[in-house]
């Protein structure tokens, strides 16, 4: 790839070329500096530094895709030859998707570093040991890969590392002055998905950035989760993806606070709930909303008395409303739920007498225990809330049998009234309804001018409702509509979860033992990858962004020979000296099928370099970028400057 | 970590200091154009751009290595807080361990890159059924960590990626057009090692740089293996690694011609045969010899006959050369050995009427089959040469009811005269033997003045001796030593192995089917690492050659306060803009600890900034470049230049 040497004559008869316009002294003295001087002062890191012509890579494009492949991202890095199945959930990155990613990874770590997270590796098989102490061998499911190596030690390939890393850091950790620290790995994690999908948005092996804090107290680990939440913004921004940052459930046990990043997908898992007016945004798990109802004055003249209705064949609620010609909104939907290993004291809790807290290695959960759970009757449950709110582990509304048992009726007549063989926990929708129809414990029987607080009091009340398109904002009071969304990312503070059951214990000033507190940082590469191509494709291919395009500029020659051979050499080789990774579509193919593959590739700026507009007095160049319609013509003499600026421009943006 | 305000006065009093010496404007104008313009000439990657404080990494120094650490770089891995152990054989690196770790691997990316091999990421998790294609499903033994998955697929954790790769290419080949490629990785592999030891330099997981080549003929394949070779020596060489290319068995199955890279190690797993005179170097299995007797001349005068003597008592070589008073080397010893999968053809062969082949997959081979092989007495056969002989895939002593069976004789009294049951093989020194001793198929019973070619005929001659110290280079016959080397990488011409059984054909110009041949090339980048420190280590610590150093400069502060900060902090700023990987070791610790951590983690420039060489009229620092004793003053004003130069003097040289 050496430089052709500039002719003698300055005249340039046709099909020569005066390549002394943008010879190798020329331009890298003005195009070196700022991309360097930009990289260093952001300490970012300079990955590819060599121009490669096609023929000398391996970018094997498809006109068609696998059938399976049913989203954007899945087809267009197979079409595009960036990734290869090797089996159900596993994938090869061939070299042109492996640039991508790496460019990807390589964000990531430079923000990771940013914030003074360190980078570590620990190994990807992890002895079972640890997953023991923290009680994940046998709570992860499934999911989690084990196997038995020849000595009988028991393994695990990892789809996460906080037993890993806690046991690290449990083994250095004596004084609160070694805290907080903060490291992460960027490492191949493997979950046991049963139907892996959608290419490497959902494989089995997958690339994940997992990032953990240990800190002395709240304070300092609300301080780190603060620094990750804006490098986690810093990330996607810097890969161009609109990536909305949820509330998101914090999940039963121990955590305390937690935030996912999403991006919008029609495939997503989960439901979003956003606000029209502000900045609201939530998984559904979690979401909020302003109380659509007003609760009764205290000084409200009593309603009439709570009486038995007999209601004949009507046990659904619209049912119910026809025969009543009443409204849902008047109703108090009773369902009965069974939790599993629940955290709340239920000692004084009606029909728990004869319950029992076991024991395991952590805390003291009640095994199993029954609920009625009330919410008003236009509303359902939203069973993740109410997981968190028994602090259980799992709920799922009881067996038919049990119902039975419980309420004395068939299903279909719980209500609050008169109900006293398990606790009743009512929604806070539940407080303001003073003149109710409810189930009466009876077989075709109901309560009318049921009242909270006079006919029934519940022995909890919390929020379990799930928050619905149309609901109001929490915080402003606009109106919250619903998106599907894919989690790229998620932070999370887990409290004292794991350093308790694993012992990760400092001395603190007073020379007192404390239990460290600590935060989990994760990013999926892979998923993050193939959410920036759903985010940026048309009907042709891939429109990467700078920052994560395997290569910045296509030169295309119509013909790569004679005279447009030496131009397309003479300008890759000033790109690659100017810090432009370029690749040179040398290929013996016709002109439209090197256009296609650069679109489908989605190389960001595309140079065309064709004899005719080289043989002209002042010869042109083509430069079109991706994505939009119109190339510009413009000299040979300044297209390295040229390009060299809009890259630039966009890498430091 | 920002850059002081100049002081407004010129004049220093006491503690003062004069920044302006070196004005973040000044250095980097100067010292960031060669270490980039030198990077981006070479295609090199530039990966660190951040200065650290010691007290924001973590670098957890011990005085004590564990028990279990009985090499240097174990040892000393460990004490620097490079890596911790995670089980046995498994190991996390900690943030300095993995800042060398990537320097390592990148720059055998950056070596492989240069010479067009293209990297890919299969993942490290792999479907069962290409090692089952390959045979190796079965053939690899319990090294092979299996594991079957939720839904019953087998999977392995990769050691190695010849089926992953194969399959890969087999199905995107289609024209000889498409070939040479070669392709790599740097990746995770996992070999359950029964007894893993010597820290990462034997480890259950390791990283591993294996490429891939694929090719239309044997020339091309050996076009690209003499690149590999030159790469090779170059990515040892930029490691600062004195390593020896010498010819490796080039086992079994397939293989026609490999070379190990080899370093010296007392814990070295290989024997290396080395010349004293000239550049030939051998693994054992494979070294060869300038032969150290003379063949008779063909109109020799005929010896006396061959006859039988009794020799009651004496059966080892020893104990017959006292009885005969004569020396081993007139002797022809005859061991009897068992061979599994023989691909050699036997149908002619003494005593082979009955053996039939057996059609595994790919080649029709002998399951079993007995040979007698003689070798000179002094000598001792070699069993992978044997192996690579017969095209077996393993040999050993046969049992002695075999030998019984097959000689008529106990075990002791085997030699080729009469021997009609198996095939003789016998080594290159025995055809030299014309009045030889030797078994005679009875209990204390020898023949003497046997002669090769009069009264026995090996079925098949060959080089099977064992070749010692003290033997004559086969090149230019200097006198041969021995070492213990360990194995860093290793090259190979596969041949059709894998290409053969996984059918990877492509059509030539002609339009013919054909099977593609096949390379493959590995580096251990852990154990690479580890042989660096076991190169480059002395009393205090590591001894990190510049190019894979965690960082380039350490400053250490007597104490970090006032003017000595104010100037460390400038020197570091300046050199992080200049592109010099910096540690400032800013610790409340005596100066004694800080120079003990710094030689023990072995970073190749420390400057010492001390109150009293900073308030002289002309401020000065310390430079000492580590394993040098002494420590030059320089002028603080001149500290970042002249650090600088010498930083990349090694790096770009």
């Amino acid at each position: 790839m050496k430089l052709p040497k500039p002719r003698e004559s300055s005249t340039h008869a046709h099909g020569a070329f005066r390549l002394d316009h943008f010879q190798e002294n020329r331009v890298p003295r003005q195009a070196v500096r700022p991309r360097i001087a930009a990289a260093l002062a952001k300490k970012h890191t300079i990955m590819y530094t060599a121009s490669m012509k096609f023929s000398e890579t391996f970018i094997p494009t498809l006109r068609e895709a696998p059938a399976d492949a049913v989203i954007a991202s899945h087809r267009l890095m197979f079409r595009a030859g960036m990734t290869r199945k090797l089996a159900n959930g596993l994938f090869t990155y061939l070299p042109l998707g492996l640039r991508s990613f790496r460019k990807v990874e390589n964000i990531i770590r430079e923000e990771m570093n940013a914030i003074g997270a360190l980078e570590i590796k620990p190994s990807v098989v992890a002895p079972g040991e640890l997953w023991k102490e923290s009680g994940r061998w046998d709570s992860m499911g499934e999911a989690l890969l084990k196997v038995k190596n020849r000595t009988g030690a028991d393994l695990v390939i990892s789809p996460t590392a906080e037993e890993v890393v806690t046991g690290m850091v449990r083994d250095e950790l004596s004084s609160y002055k070694q805290l907080p620290i903060t490291v992460y790995q960027i490492n191949t994690k493997y979950r046991d998905e049963i139907r892996p999908r959608y290419g490497v948005m959902r494989g089995r092996e997958f690339t994940m950035k997992d990032a953990y804090s240990f800190h002395a107290d709240e304070k300092s680990l609300d301080e780190t989760y603060q620094k990750m939440e804006r490098a986690y913004r810093r990330i996607f921004e810097r890969c161009g993806l609109t990536a909305l940052p949820v509330r998101a459930d914090s999940g039963a046990m121990g955590g305390s606070g937690s935030e996912e990043f999403m991006v919008e997908s029609e495939i997503g898992d989960n439901t979003l709930l956003l606000c029209r007016a502000c900045e609201y945004a939530a998984n559904v798990e979690k979401a909020g909303c302003k109380p659509d109802y007003e609760t009764p004055a205290a000084d409200a003249p009593p309603r009439e008395k709570c009486e038995k209705i007999p209601t004949p064949g009507a046990r659904t609620i619209a049912e119910l409303c026809a025969f009543l010609k009443t409204d849902a909104k008047t109703f108090v939907k009773t369902l009965i739920y069974r939790a599993v290993n629940v955290e709340l004291d239920l000692s004084n809790a009606p029909g728990c007498a004869s319950l029992k807290r076991v024991n395991p290695a952590a805390s003291a959960v009640y095994a199993e225990a029954f609920f009625a759970v009330c919410i008003r009757g236009d509303l359902d449950v939203n069973e993740v809330k109410l997981v968190a709110a028994l602090k259980a582990s799992a709920v799922s509304l009881a067996a038919d049998t049990d119902v039975e048992r419980l309420t004395g009726a068939p299903v279909g007549f719980a209500g609050p009234v008169g109900l006293a063989a398990l606790p009743v926990v009512a929604d806070k929708t539940v407080a303001a309804l003073n003149d109710a129809v409810t189930g009466a414990l009876e077989k075709d029987v109901h309560y009318r001018h049921a009242a909270y607080g006079r006919d029934f009091t519940p022995w909890l009340t919390a929020d379990v409702r799930t928050v619905k398109a149309g609901d109001r904002c929490p915080v402003c009071g606009g109106e919250l509509y619903e998106k599907k969304g894919n989690e790229l990312g998620h932070i999370f503070k887990l409290g004292a979860k794991y350093t308790k059951s694993m012992n990760a214990h400092f001395l603190d000033e007073n020379g007192v033992s404390q239990t460290a507190v600590m935060g989990c940082y994760g990013i999926g590469v892979d998923r993050t990858l193939a959410s920036i191509i759903e985010e940026h494709h048309d009907g042709d291919g891939i429109v990467w962004p700078v920052s994560v395009a395997p290569f910045h500029v296509v030169i295309v020659p119509v013909k790569y020979e004679g005279a447009v051979k030496s131009a397309v050499d003479a300008i890759a080789a000033s790109l690659e000296k100017s810090g432009v990774e370029t690749l040179v579509d040398d290929r013996n193919e016709r002109a439209g099928v090197k256009f296609n593959d650069a679109d489908l590739i989605g190389i960001p700026f595309r140079i065309v370099v064709g004899e005719k507009n080289m043989a002209l007095e002042t010869p042109l160049v083509e430069v079109k970028r991706r994505g939009e319609q119109e190339a510009k013509l413009i000299p040979v003499s300044a297209v390295v400057q040229e390009t060299a600026r809009m890259v630039f421009d966009e890498l430091t943006k």
